[in-house]
């Protein structure tokens, strides 16, 4: 880390400087310049947030941090890229993985018929909501339980590994006797007890990314997952807020290229809620695929215009067939020589 | 809600939405106009989100919604505007309150010392965290239990209410016995799960705003709680994520006088998360008050450079003084005549 | 469009309304639910902007826009896709287009070495930048005229027609004698003196999506230029202002398909300035091919670190030629059956 | 600005580096860490963008920049605030100026009518548009060269100065010859040719912060202006592009106190763009003036809902004056001792 002083920082200042960034356990480094002064904190196994609040000490500009701050989940720490096995299925490796379903788990009907659906047209892995984060408290919040038990019995029937998400700490050891894979949603990115406590757990998780994280923040999250001891992580870009509203946010798809040059773990794209609107989701998984993800979950109702949830941003099947029918075959193109040095 | 018809929308279409309208609820309205038609779906107890998944219907061309999703928080329900009490101390009322105190408890001795610095330069609530929300697992995660009972040790020794954030569910009861108030923080801000637990105790709660929630979705979440039976909500601005990097967040002070016109629920406002530049709290404060807000959070450290968590946002005590010092008195300035016609 | 009455709203406010929608040359409809009314403005000849400032009419809660406000870009003014000639390159036909050059022009050896590297590598345009905009004014301007002259001669010599940014209406005749297609960047994408000039020339103009602007007013801007008479305009989504720092802009790919689907004008993507990071050029170049961008411009230097602008983002002449390789041949892939139905 | 080598550097990449930033005209000054090198580029005379360009050379991971890119414009190199004198009003004294008038100038009665009101009430500069920026070619563009008559025969009744926007670099004598004051708009805040002939001329300059703008890029296109020769130079906080739609855009008043912070030129704020909503003009205006701004700029039309542009957000003239009743006597509040040490 650089501490920069102001151009009227005195000796003395530079002093109490010096000696702050040793008692935080770095080896303090002085760069004195025609104007101004930095000081840079050298070492690996200091304490951070010490350097970080230098910067309200007088005679001090400002502190810029120079290392990534996320260890585990770095492409440094693991230069081959993760796969992560749920129920059969690797997200990670050569082949692109088609999660599909609806947005939530309205009946034993409904699911069966999406889930064979889904499956004759190629997808992989089902999706559907036992316990639904709603804008409002006046919308349908889930079937809980009984949905839980519905997903159990569509894999059954079809032998499609099921994600669902988990909202609760209290809920992860109920959902993980029914589920192959827990996912965390995207205002739950940053909900830092239920980090702790599925990073205790032996099933893979499926992190989105919040709707105003950034790639680092986000990678930071996976990492008190990792750190915690649980290394089945899948990250999961669904599009960010901004000011555009033609779109229901913006799909950053550069985001998961980058967050796959700087981590090894796999990642994948959620198009139904990055762009909310069907008649992009083909053009965007499409690109997704292109841009290197390693898999999509995209967002199916037998008849959209009655789903309790999500409706307005679902495929039915055939048009989720038409969609899947355009990814081609192979669905992983070839990658180009030279572009991602760092990628086994 | 409007459902606005293509321009080739056949008539087979039209009668298709009409008859949906009506499953939905709702009583269907037709325009016909020289090039499209719009059905509007009247009425007060219909099913929304039956509406909103027309967007996807044959014929359709978009879904627009008219009236504001939220009931009880509004300032249609309740035109009075609600003061919440925290232990004596009514926010909401006449007298601007300001809520101050370190980021994290870190010790005994560092908590009486600012909490008595901040009750000397005039604040009347204490805040600090047991429970962190970090965005990395190796920054400093809270003290946890024993920062609860220093909190309460701090308060029976300067009589100043305390709020701290819960986490997690399963720190809610915990946490009643100590605090005054519970505060959910901005990232925790749509955990539907713990909201749903804090609306059913009887504390007041500080929501803060989400860093990318719209005043409407903040609105929602608070609608959480007053639906599930917690009616004593306090809303707290605290910066919203943009492009602006000179800034930690953008301070959305509109925001402020937005919420209060919509809502009843008192709203204050946090600069140093707002703006995280100790140079800025004292003008923002002011800006704030002067806008509306009904309080202030402020993070003071009695030395900020040796703070465990956001120390490079706080103020030691004395600038917290001189901040405090040029609020003025009284510190509620008159509100103009007209200017807010939804308030009492 | 459509006047949303307040729930106060008297009798003798929705006449006035009712009056006001006639006199701006629309007919007026009323819709009256249990709690409140709504005032449709039906036809296509009205004066929208007098319906917009109803929204501050006594008893008018808001005023809500249904159709699109631009006619001559859009897909229902003219279903089939446009194909703009430059220089003989046909942009938006089904051959995906590569520009490729500097940022700026800096030596007529410098160009000319990056023209036929960038033609050797596969592309069929050449850019370069004579007058810069740049948001310091102690950084490069550009060499002007004397680069004008040079891009012409690296045009004789190689074959590719050229591409270079106007700033200003003063420099429009100017530059016309030596390009084949004006650029206007994205600070300027609403320079409406500019667009007004730019209308009444006869050479294709490349218009950038401006960082803050959403698809509609791109498209706005652009039907500056087809309603002042110039229809040969082609598109460039080069990445949105947002919050996230590991890129240089956010690109928004979704965008390009929906730009696509409103209008019928061919759309590019810049990698480039839409990453601001070489590392992730080929990627997104790949992922912007297949969500339906009908061409791509690259920042090419030959040698990136000692280029005099943009050298952080631009690719040197191998790394060009490999990420020309991994874009595959045929460069436009199948289009999916269905999932544009808007397009011909 | 510092130079971070990747943790692979090899010595010889690290000398080209130290060459390098010798050949741009700085010192380079090697730090050895455990895991990693900096090489600081020390010096004031040196060329940035070539340090700038040296994030592609081989080894280096990122290059930081630490000094402010600004000059003129900066505290530093003019301590004491400046002071505009605008047809013998002040801009940046002790007293809060208010500019008001109608966005658009539509005849002679309108202007007049609404110059005498806005004087009745206090504002002591009047606003209005002869040429109009408008996102939609079909909206109303301004009467031009008329409106600049009127405006000058309003002055001449009122006393008041005019300020009113140019749009091109060829219509600046001709408003030179009629208003006190020009105006950059939002969207022509980097419109570099706009600036470079603006800075040219002896007229003071009103610069709007762009919708997508840093602070930073804000400062560096005024710095455009005082390099060019123009010192009377005004900011305008106007709001920025965010994803909250509930008002037009996002009021950065803290970006009115950084902006003072960091630079010596007056800033005033802008509510009627910055919030587009009526009802919260007046709230807005205290905070701004509360957080320091030196100003205001309000639009006021006699009666907004007729207006020809920006109707749903100006203010009719008696709830002008409620708003200036509002705002107290005297306007400016007494600072806080020690809250802005840079500051005169």
């Amino acid at each position: 880390m650089i501490v920069n002083m102001s151009d009227s920082a005195t000796e003395q200042q530079i002093d109490h400087i010096i000696q702050r960034i040793r008692e935080a356990g770095f080896q303090p480094h002085v760069t004195r310049g025609t104007e101004r002064t930095i000081v840079a904190a050298v070492g690996s196994n200091g304490r951070r947030h010490e350097i970080e609040a230098l910067s309200v000490a007088p005679g001090v500009d400002t502190v810029v941090a120079i290392a990534q701050p996320f260890k585990l989940v770095s492409r440094q720490a693991r230069p081959d890229s993760s796969v992560v096995d749920v129920g059969g299925i690797k997200i990670g490796g050569p082949e692109v993985v088609v999660i599909a379903g609806p947005c939530s788990v309205e009946s034993r009907e409904q699911l069966f018929e999406t889930a064979r659906g889904i499956k004759r047209a190629g997808a992989t892995m089902l999706r559907g909501g036992a316990y639904k984060p709603r804008t409002s408290p006046y919308e349908f919040q889930g079937l809980g339980m009984e949905a839980l038990k519905i997903l159990r019995e569509a894999r059954d029937l079809t032998g499609l590994p099921v994600v669902t998400e988990v909202m609760s700490t209290e809920d992860v050891d109920l959902i993980c006797e029914y589920a192959d894979m827990l996912q965390v949603g995207a205002r739950n990115m940053q909900n830092f007890a239920l980090l702790r406590r599925l990073a205790t757990i032996n099933k893979p998780i499926l992190l989105k990314r919040g709707p105003s994280a950034t790639v680092k923040e986000w990678l930071l999250a996976a990492e008190y997952l990792l750190s915690g001891g649980n290394h089945q992580v899948v990250l999961c870009e669904r599009g960010i807020k901004t000011f555009e509203t033609g779109t229901r946010n913006t799909m950053d798809l550069a985001a998961v290229a980058l967050a796959k040059e700087l981590s090894h773990l796999p990642v994948i794209a959620d198009p139904s809620h990055g762009t909310g609107k069907p008649s992009l989701i083909g053009m965007v998984s499409r690109a997704a695929i292109a841009v290197g993800a390693d898999g999509l979950i995209i967002e199916v109702h037998r008849c959209p215009e009655r789903a309790l949830s999500d409706g307005a941003q679902s495929l039915d099947i055939p048009q989720f067939a038409r969609v899947m029918h355009s990814l081609g075959d192979p669905l992983r193109p070839v990658l180009a020589v030279g572009e991602r040095p760092t990628q086994a």
